[in-house]
């Protein structure tokens, strides 16, 4: 048994060495767009004009979108001017505006000069909004009617304009360019007659975003309602544009990956992995572990102080680093749960004594079972087993008191963080593992030389 | 200026005391059934029915679904068997099976006694295949349309049983049960003729899934291929249900959430937050307490070995925690980096070597800055300011070089584990932070008295 997979990539590079261009269209035919995409990103750039010229056209469409950059930036180089007028005017406004902002000014030059001006015009329209906001990932095509049509009329403006709509399915229901409603196609498709109007069809309860608003805000919308689309407004209500599902995973997923990123101490960015350079990731990762370094300085100045008990009892130096790696991921778990919650919406400000509550009593029995696993395997472990002969009751004691009391301050601090800062306005997924750890240590060693002091000296 | 809100609860509140049922009416009238949902779930459970009954239709039925377990548990303990019928067959048959999954047995008794007895099979039919699965989350609702149908038929066929359809966008056609394409609404409405036969206008190349996929696959699929439903089909291609978009994206959320939930070292669960009982939690999160507690012994015994050397000089000991808390941050960027570059698709067995050179190269980068910074730390700060008299520039060298050296380290061991991890068909998300600190955690310390030993003694 070999798990050797052939993959496609295989087949066409093949099939195009020996110039079987008829069967590599009949290959190609059978594929999505997506898939045309990931194969297109592993090929030779220079194969990728004439891939693209036997691709059919809705798939070579879709491939175009969903390619890499690079890859896209490549095969526009060798494409004609007028292979790349009947690809960008047949982009969806967001899509192409994506792709003008990844692509360089000799590029972008060449897509804009080839855009028809109504194109080109809402390409900018999209580009002028700032990064993240409502506006910024909006598509300027939508299906407008007007509350005196029928569903008669509406059904033929949807054949009249529908191609080249991203949705279809919502219609937006406009009075000189203020959205008052809107109709799904399902309704249209499932209502008695032909002759009803739009206005007495129509939902007059719409839920709209404005173009100014944060996509993260939106995701949440698109996630609480269920929406396949949603309107966007300017401040007088006017609409301007529609978002789409497709593009809210896109975003659901980016704020993961960023939410992810701050919680491990790193600056955002949403650059692929792989085409990261390592001084960029130098660059977004330096100035937390910087920062963390030096607020290092308190437990050294904490153990510094303390450095004739330890002398003394060396013994006690060798528990430090379990004292603060289970406060650490004792703080993290808090925090991050906390995070979370804050993020998915499930808690607010006023729940913070709740918060507290909950925590403090799950600290309270995490403490309780990890002081007494530590006295057991100080005892056993370290001391009979390991024959450490510093450890005795007394210094197990020390220890697992530490534990206890260690545990219930980080779970503390874990929970009451994330949402201090949430209150305050900052991005509470600062308040992770790294910035928790560094808190917890000084505490921990503050807590365990204090008990320390009062049973051992 | 005041920044009180006035809250619908409160006003809806108001008005339920006051006994405004027409008023009530009106206000809940405005309202999106998820919006409803929410504020429901902060009422007193006593008053749910009776508002409930003043509810519209559709936003009933939107609202029931949105509400949370307990609140929708003591709703329907307060609904009569007439109006538990009404709700319950009005529901699609994914979000019913969600509901019965959450209730408890004497709930799901009245529930399926309701049901009607189709309705009642196919809950049951979704109950059966397993957590996580495709499967559990599709729906046996969809529009199936014959090859031999025209459009006009098949628009015919959507009118007459849409109304119960999660989706009508998409059609699938299928032949004695087996999916053989499938057709959009869109292409039904945009085709020049009504008497095209739906053969000559269905999509061939259908994408599907098998009903035991895992969900997580379903959801990168919707991702890659921006679908708004995709067919579910048995093992002989039969078309068993549809999963739809708005489904997709709670999964994206739940995995989100498990995987920031094992990268902090707790053990998954769905559960909301706040619901969570503190013994819950404890369990949750003990298990990794325990273990990484335990895994610290070896710290101990390496600091218990080198008792006679820390000793002779105290100092040391005081930068222990900082080069702990910098080799463990360094190494959980790596990790989570390549974590979620893992779960993105972005990089798989094969990119191993690259992603050892690019972490590397970005390791060697922040240990240089690192170890440059903690020399300077140290003379200037902690040295001279601070007037810690066991700092010297032999023992910041040490220091700093043992930075380096961990930095290096830790962010090897941080990108190597999760691709091995992954190789080896455990989760990835495991080697996070706490996994790696206290691998670092030891080796750091190695490498410090390694380091100390020869420049020191």
């Amino acid at each position: 048994m070999s798990d050797r997979v052939v993959r496609v990539e295989d087949t066409i590079e093949k099939l195009l060495a020996e110039k079987k261009y008829p069967v590599l269209k009949e290959v190609l035919r059978t594929m999505n767009g997506a898939d045309v995409a990931a194969v297109f990103n592993e090929l030779d750039p220079v194969v990728l004009p004439l891939l693209f010229r036997v691709l059919p056209k809705d798939t070579a469409a879709d491939c175009f979108v969903e390619m890499e950059p690079e890859a896209q930036e490549k095969l526009i180089k060798g494409l004609s001017d007028t292979e790349l007028r009947e690809i960008v005017n047949d982009l969806f406004v967001d899509d192409a505006a994506d792709i003008v902002e990844e692509m360089p000014a000799t590029v972008v030059k060449r897509i804009l000069a080839q855009a028809d001006p109504q194109m080109r015009k809402e390409i900018n329209e999209v580009l002028k909004y700032p990064e993240n906001s409502a506006g910024s990932i909006m598509t300027t095509e939508f299906v407008a009617l007007k509350p005196e049509m029928t569903i008669r009329d509406a059904l033929n403006v949807i054949r009249k304009t529908g191609v080249d709509k991203e949705t279809i399915y919502t219609c937006y229901v406009t009075e000189k360019g203020v959205l008052i409603g809107f109709v799904s196609v399902k309704d249209l498709i499932l209502a008695p007659s032909d002759d009803i109007q739009i206005r007495t069809l129509m939902t007059e309860n719409v839920i709209s975003v404005g173009v100014k608003e944060d996509q993260e805000q939106v995701a949440e919308m698109f996630k609480k309602y269920n929406f396949l689309a949603m309107p966007v407004v300017d401040s007088e209500n006017r609409m301007v544009g529609i978002i789409t599902v497709d593009d809210v995973m896109d975003v659901m997923e980016d704020e993961t990956t960023e939410d992810m990123q701050i919680m491990a101490g790193m600056m955002p960015s949403d650059k692929v992995y792989l085409r990261s350079k390592p001084v960029e990731l130098f660059k977004s990762r330096i100035p937390w572990l910087l920062i963390l370094m030096i607020s290092s300085t308190f437990t050294s100045l904490i153990i510094d102080k303390f450095e004739a008990a330890l002398a003394a009892q060396v013994v006690l130096t060798a528990f430090i680093p379990m004292l603060m790696g289970t406060g650490g991921n004792s703080g993290s778990q808090s925090s991050v749960t906390v995070i979370r919650a804050i993020s998915l919406g499930e808690v607010e400000w006023g729940d913070l004594p709740a918060i507290i509550w909950k925590e403090g009593r799950t600290a309270f029995l995490c403490g309780l079972a990890l002081a007494g696993a530590c006295f057991i395997k100080l005892m056993l472990l370290d001391g009979l087993l390991l024959g450490n002969d510093g450890v005795n009751a007394k210094v197990a004691l020390v220890v697992s008191l530490a534990m206890l009391f260690t545990v219930i301050l980080a779970k503390s601090i874990g929970c009451i963080l994330p949402m201090v800062a949430k209150k305050l306005n900052f991005d509470p997924a600062v308040m992770a593992s790294p910035f928790i750890t560094t808190i917890v240590d000084a505490l921990s060693l503050l807590v365990y030389f204090g008990i320390a002091s009062a049973i051992l000296f």
